[in-house]
């Protein structure tokens, strides 16, 4: 995949606020959604976001701005999930993007009727973009992995040094951004002497991730090639694994995180194309004192440009912080580029045994946490499991997550010569136990 | 739930073969399965096993023999997959099962019809009789833990005591018998002193399980109370977890299995309805000397008839045996009225954090393993990791399967005064890694 003029950074958009080089949404990024307005019973349609307005698929495949391959992307985008689009492939995601792009672009005789079919990002609410099959967990921030082991006087395990760690998650419970965390009930037991007490979660926390959607899946029994991995992809976007880390410690044992985690996961509504965000890949090695990856896991592609620098930053919001008017406070700052696997060859593993990818599924990186202090991705880490609770302003300070807190991930991506492009925001609040 | 006259072993249908008492599908079964012809390109249809017949719902539909909510029942069973009918509730799948069963019975008036909408099934093949959302897989048979932990030198967590403990598994790769499951590529490390090796699977195995199709879900942040659970059950079948048991031991620490169980996963293709399974209903209680499960765990109805006796059975034959025309052995006999934990306090668990269930999901039980040395559910246990090779019968011995071997499940209730049913055949045979 190389870049191409929708990576100019001196075309501009006929619209304005596309151009204002702080919206995370310029004519260079062109993320989608499946959204609807708020007031009135319209159906679900996909959409592209463009400044502070979207894009309606649904109203642009009426009008004869598109026509032949460009409108079978756009048709095969305008319904309630973005998944026919998926399913089109590499092809059509293109002809989407540098369709959109093109008329979008400062002089393009059909601004006219495209403005006929923007639609105001604030009028919006959106839906989960995609329907998703399989969902999987990564873990794969080895500074996540050693500020978490480190609490329980564990050494990392061996195997992490060796292939991206794994496991399957659930996908009835991913929803957009905007769901309302129910904080679980279930099982802990907290002193090992006595029974396991039934009650609301006491440890509740975030995970900042990024997510990537499988564009394009492989045939069981096949495998995807670390050189061929992100092709696959056809964007990504913001992944809340809300956890619940109390139930986690007491049921994790043989067989990893079941309750604590499938209560929710949240995404933000834009998914941001692999394309757009080629110009933000980097390089990727590891650490020349640290094993290095067997052969299929290894890759020149992937040495070259198989991490994002992806600036990601998390902030929280008490419910009376809310009531006041009070802006979130920022609690971490970090990049995706810090993980130790790259979501190549995350991909490469997850399908080296032959499982199948399907179209629509949704990796989740596994929390993301920078080698500093103030660059972790989850409370359990900042904190250090309450022991530290973190000042979040206004005289309040936290452990893990109360009732009514909202947690709030924003993502974007800055390169000298490139423009800014966001992944907009991915929030998401606590409520009481049911 | 209740017996009716469904369950009257008295009961004959007109079809001669029925009634023989040996078939898995006589009147009082009536299975659901998705077909089609093997000769031929017909679309894949839903139908019910009866003898050695299939009705088929497609061409039944559009017969006179239907009408009103039975035609509404027959239609939503008529596709590629069943989940239409799943999704109609309990109310359809009882009026399609006694329509059926009316309709098939000794008398009545639309014999001819009927007649003329078998298919043998001699002549068809299966494919996935549901699309499967999430599924799970549990861990919750208390021979299997102990045999299994004792091998590594250790105890049984003292979590599976308290809760039916289980992982999220992959869907994408679960397919209906007759499955290719292709020996998995992948890394382990059996001499913890070196650097892991990546090759074919050395220690592929199978699980003997119960799979249990959701009929219908919980919305997320609600929960399912142990004494409704089973309501929620659509039907049983046979399932097949396979296993890369040095894949397994190398990959799970600290997130469970991964790459070891998700290359394939197979099911019989038949489902049985929990309304025939009803007879087979027997008492659970857990051994006085082990604790007691919490609250939530806890109902008159789950220790009156949480358990279901279904007798299981295990075969094995090698290619070569296959070849010469010769018989499976037999390895293993069980039934799954030994496990720990039931099915209903399964999705209790499964739901008591909010996380909803959906119609077409599929739970497995965990392997299924009984008290005795005849009764374990996979091969790590029947052959102690390969250290007491089994007897697979011709000379040949088995530590762990082989290329060409094919694993055969069969299950079947009988009890008293009720008729014998049973789940058909769940097979799948093994091919060389790719």
């Amino acid at each position: 995949m190389h870049l191409n003029h929708t990576h100019d950074a001196t075309r501009l958009s006929w619209l304005a606020q596309a151009n204002d080089r702080v919206t995370d949404f310029p004519l260079q990024n062109l993320p989608l959604c499946v959204f609807r307005r708020r007031d009135g019973d319209e159906a679900w349609r996909g959409g592209v976001g463009i400044g502070d307005q979207i894009v309606d698929l649904a109203a642009l495949s009426r009008t004869r701005c598109v026509s032949g391959e460009l409108a079978a992307a756009v048709q095969a985008a305008a319904g309630a999930s973005l998944n026919p689009l998926l399913e089109l492939g590499p092809g059509a995601w293109q002809t989407l993007r540098h369709g959109l792009f093109a008329l979008l672009e400062a002089g393009s005789q059909n601004e006219p009727t495209v403005r006929q079919v923007l639609v105001s990002q604030e009028a919006v609410e959106y839906r989960m973009p995609i329907q998703v099959g399989d969902y999987t967990d990564f873990y794969t921030s080895l500074d996540h992995a050693v500020n978490c082991c480190r609490q329980f006087g564990l050494e990392v395990y061996p195997n992490f040094d060796w292939l991206p760690i794994a496991y399957h998650g659930r996908a009835s419970s991913i929803e957009v951004s905007g769901q309302k965390v129910f904080r679980p009930m279930g099982q802990s037991r907290l002193d090992a002497a006595a029974a396991p007490v039934f009650g609301p979660c006491q440890r509740l926390d975030y995970e900042l991730e990024i997510g990537a959607v499988i564009g394009r899946g492989n045939a069981r029994g096949s495998r995807i090639a670390l050189e061929d991995a992100q092709q696959h992809i056809f964007g990504l976007c913001l992944l809340n694994d809300w956890s619940a880390r109390d139930i986690q410690t007491w049921e994790m044992n043989p067989l990893g995180p079941f309750l604590a985690k499938n209560f929710a996961t949240t995404i933000s509504p834009w998914i941001v194309t692999l394309e757009a965000l080629l110009p933000y890949r980097t390089s990727w090695s590891r650490a020349p004192e640290r094993p290095q990856p067997l052969a299929y896991l290894s890759a020149a592609q992937n040495a070259a440009e198989g991490a994002f620098d992806i600036q990601l930053e998390v902030s929280i919001q008490s419910a009376s912080q809310r009531a006041a008017g009070l802006q979130p406070r920022t609690l971490t700052r970090t990049s995706f580029r810090h993980q130790y696997w790259t979501l190549g060859q995350m991909i490469a593993h997850h399908t080296v045994g032959g499982c199948n990818l399907q179209s629509g599924d949704l990796l989740g990186s596994g929390t993301i946490s920078g080698p500093t202090a103030g660059e972790a991705g989850a409370l359990i880490e900042l904190t250090v499991c309450a022991t530290q609770p973190v000042d979040i302003g206004h005289g309040e300070h936290r452990g893990f997550l109360e009732d009514g807190d909202t947690v709030l991930f924003k993502g974007w991506c800055q390169r000298e010569n490139f423009v800014r492009i966001g992944f907009g925001v991915n929030q998401g609040t606590v409520h009481p136990a049911p």
